[in-house]
């Protein structure tokens, strides 16, 4: 059997994971391939550490370009992260004229425009499956399977982390600082953890995603990104009153040419797939024009799960390149005509509303009038409690508006001092509703 | 752009929704393939019935053997259905070198085994991804995204019209004929139902599923088939009361060497993401050894989804021919290892039963006696109300036994005529444990 030389720059937990799924499975691998993987160089300037798989002492190098250098070897494995070091090699083996397979992220989302421009100009793929959703082969149901469809809207729980903590804190009644610090406990957030919780990472992968659903570079800070570090028991608690789930959901959407993409906690409706996604999974939903909704679920991160998606995309660019197919397809298939990218400001949705206010009457009315001066109107109200406080919580959920109403309508409320105890609170609501 | 001739036998529904598929985004797809799909003609029997899409005349005809032998045509399409000519035209195409994309999952789940074996030896694709769960890139997931796995388990809702009636039972508490009836007004459901509500429907998709699982074609007469037709709302309730839903589920398994393949309602845990699927949608689960647990949901049938999964095959295809590339993997890639297909039998699982049962002191006793005595132990055990009759409601949910135990059990139950009113109902629970 054909044998095609892999080389692996980055040996740590999703490089050990590639090595033991490799180690594992190979001979399955090859079968299906009809040739065989083979991983002749892994690069990392840690050579000591143990990876939890044994792989021979002559295969390690701490020099990286060697290892894209070497005529043995025909597909780069990314797994250093980062856009630093990461960057430069990437770039470095798609000039030398090999495909590229990462997990990146960060680097796809913050440099993707310039490497699949390279990529294209260099006729070799920059392939990313493992860097959206994990294990879930999202990209390939997107790019192939979905191939047939326009894509008005794409819904995406992306961070696992995030997923896990607002799980917990809506099935144990927990507050966020508590089950923070238990997830980091646990291994599920790091340390530092603010790139997940603050929505960087899922706006990383929703970059993505919105990119390959409309086929442009969706740059990163055309994302309007809010994470879920301020979320309290009490309006996970409220939401489910209603029929809500807390979730931090990534909404990418088209209507005409405008293409909105954001990443901030939403209410869910209970009854949906969407909020049955529970703890570290993740859970894609495409709809496309012709096949309706489609959704994708599994884990989006972990040592395997990850190197599940990597040697996927491996096995397809060494069915390539093992037949000499001379067949390179750009990253970004534009869907033709234009796109415009709306702000958020430009977006509509229903609003979650949860106002701080004297308990007396009149006051709601006062509340409701603003609303309704900005075009607001309430689809429910609910004060849950008279409370001993001078202020209690009131509950709303509005119909559709624009966010910049919405805006202009907390800034005016939040104005009447003499009435209104806190800051309002506000989260959006996602009823996926049709687009046709 | 280089244009692929295709050619589609069967202009029933979902040939209909091809024809517009293609038609809405034909350039979307161009762009995204690098290659054009030209639909050059079409075979029916009927040329003149209305199906809501208008196409040239020119390009219809009766003779399907023309379309396969016109060298202007690269690809077929068959959406003839069933086993007769459907079978003989299939094998006329690959005999012809042409490869096929079919929707039959009929023809494959009785025939496939020959029609595989055909399309090897001519070096041809035979393509079948509307023939599983419709929209959903099921078959690409399992063949190209989950490469590097091994695969314990699938689990499937596929059949949209049971999922559609036990959802509206449970919804509504309304009895099978009743939603039956609803279903068939809403067109939900054939006039003459039996080939999905007996099971059949499910079944040839779940040896499909099996087939490409653990690559090696599974006969339909080993997968284990029970309908829907006797639930009734009773244990829909009960089952709700046990914390479960009652859905039709395939469950394929391997353990070891050992492969089971069966359709049968079973109660799914509530929480669990296949409890969450409703209506007419369908859900695959696939665990793999490297990425756990992911999932795929979508429209399992219809006009325009099914449409969607037969346009990704042609583009998979067409992107073949038009690099005259000259791979071909066969259909079904062996694990290697030999596989022995389990008898349902000698499955393990855990039981819900419902006895009618005296209601006096003792009777539970020896029931519970039996049960010891065949080695099968009760989890709970439920009587929900003391009623007038002489025979009241007996619930039990055992831990896991045999099939082979738990139907001695059952028919020892059944002798005591003293007191036993009516067959005992058993339903198999899935609780989805990990199989590690």
């Amino acid at each position: 059997m054909k044998e095609i030389g892999v080389g692996l720059l980055g040996f740590g937990t999703v490089g050990a994971g590639v090595v033991e799924g490799l180690q594992r499975n190979g001979d399955l691998i090859a079968d299906r391939c009809g040739v065989r993987i083979v991983l002749r160089k892994i690069a990392d300037l840690d050579l000591e550490r143990d990876r939890g798989v044994t792989v021979d002492r002559s295969i390690l190098t701490t020099d990286a370009s060697a290892v894209i250098a070497d005529p043995s070897i025909d597909i780069i494995i990314e797994l250093i992260g980062g856009v630093g070091i990461a960057r430069d090699l990437v770039i470095e083996a798609l000039k030398a004229g090999k495909p590229v397979v990462t997990a990146n992220k960060k680097l796809l989302a913050e440099y993707g425009a310039e490497l699949f421009a390279l990529a294209d100009e260099n006729k070799v793929d920059l392939k990313f499956e493992a860097s959206v959703a994990g294990g879930i082969p999202i990209i390939l149901a997107l790019r192939d399977g979905l191939v047939a469809n326009h894509i008005p809207n794409v819904y995406g729980i992306l961070n696992g982390t995030c997923n896990y903590i607002l799980t917990r804190m809506e099935a144990e009644g927990l507050p966020f600082d508590e089950v923070l610090q238990e997830a980091q406990d646990a291994g599920y957030a790091e340390a530092e953890p603010s790139l997940d919780i603050d929505g960087h990472d899922a706006a990383h992968k929703a970059c993505l995603l919105a990119s390959l659903a409309y086929g442009f570079p969706v740059p990163l800070d055309a994302v309007y990104v809010e994470g879920i570090r301020d979320i309290s028991g009490e309006d996970v608690d409220y939401a489910a009153g209603l029929g809500y789930r807390i979730k931090l959901l990534a909404i990418i959407k088209k209507r005409g040419t405008k293409v909105s993409v954001r990443v901030h906690p939403t209410l869910v409706p209970d009854g949906h797939m969407i909020a049955s996604v529970n703890g570290v999974f993740n859970a894609v939903m495409v709809s496309g024009d012709i096949v309706d909704d489609t959704l994708y679920y599994g884990k989006g991160a972990g040592r395997l799960p990850t190197a599940s998606a990597v040697i996927s995309d491996v096995a397809a660019v060494a069915q390539q390149v093992s037949t000499e197919s001379s067949v390179h397809l750009p990253a970004f298939i534009p869907e033709g005509g234009n796109h415009e990218l709306q702000n958020i400001e430009d977006v509509e949705c229903r609003y979650y509303l949860r106002f701080s206010l004297m308990d007396k009457p009149g006051v709601i009315g006062r509340v409701a009038q603003v609303l309704g001066d900005h075009g607001i109107s309430i689809a429910s109200l609910v004060q849950p409690s008279q409370q001993k406080d001078d202020y209690v919580p009131v509950i709303m959920t509005t119909h559709g508006a624009r966010e910049a109403s919405c805006n202009q309508a907390l800034k005016s409320i939040e104005a009447m001092s003499d009435i209104v105890g806190a800051k309002t609170i506000r989260y959006r609501i996602e009823d996926f509703e049709d687009p046709s």
